[in-house]
């Protein structure tokens, strides 16, 4: 995990850190996948706060939290708002192919149920 | 849930029934996920006795139960032993791929970490 120097830099596991298990475990839960779903459509940073989530803030910040420290997405501070972005890099390189099955599965799992 | 009707018959979700979150949680701990990657190898049904865990029995039975539960294996008696195989087709069907890229993360990260 790198440590975090700062109250506004946020710890991330490096690339030879990430657990498969714990990916697993954090897409495991629908608000998260949710997340990540909107991040991969975005395909670019997006803020917290344009991330809606039918959650209280506190357990908002807890999924943001779960998706970091498992290594599927990073977290910085710029200005006032919190960005996140996909460790696509990272995530392909130690388990290719993973992500986008997860993703297609999200997908269709949203489309039959909720869309 | 298909009902048991039987205390040797075992409940399973049907296909319409498995979840992409309970599949994810269940192969997010390196016991399960080693059960899967055994009965991917196998290709045929694994009776329990063969699956050889460091954990005790009924911590294993936990295991297998979560792995039955979630839809990712089906579980069968088969005289005094109990037999697993796993449910690709279902999987497969539902969610494509998926397993697959699991199954290959999971060797990736027990080749990079034990063996």
């Amino acid at each position: 995990m790198t440590s975090a120097t700062s109250p506004r830099e946020l710890a991330h596991p490096t690339r030879d850190e990430i657990r498969l298990e714990e990916v697993l475990h954090a897409l495991s839960d629908p608000m998260r996948l949710r997340v990540v779903r909107k991040l991969a459509d975005a395909g670019e940073e997006v803020a917290c706060a344009h991330v809606e989530l039918p959650v209280t803030k506190s357990t908002q910040t807890h999924h943001f939290r779960v998706l970091r420290e498992s290594g599927v997405i990073r977290q910085a501070y710029r200005g006032t708002a919190k960005m996140n972005d996909l460790r696509r890099d990272d995530l392909e390189a130690l388990f290719p192919g993973l992500l986008d099955a997860i993703l297609s599965a999200a997908r269709r799992s949203a489309g039959a149920t909720t869309a």
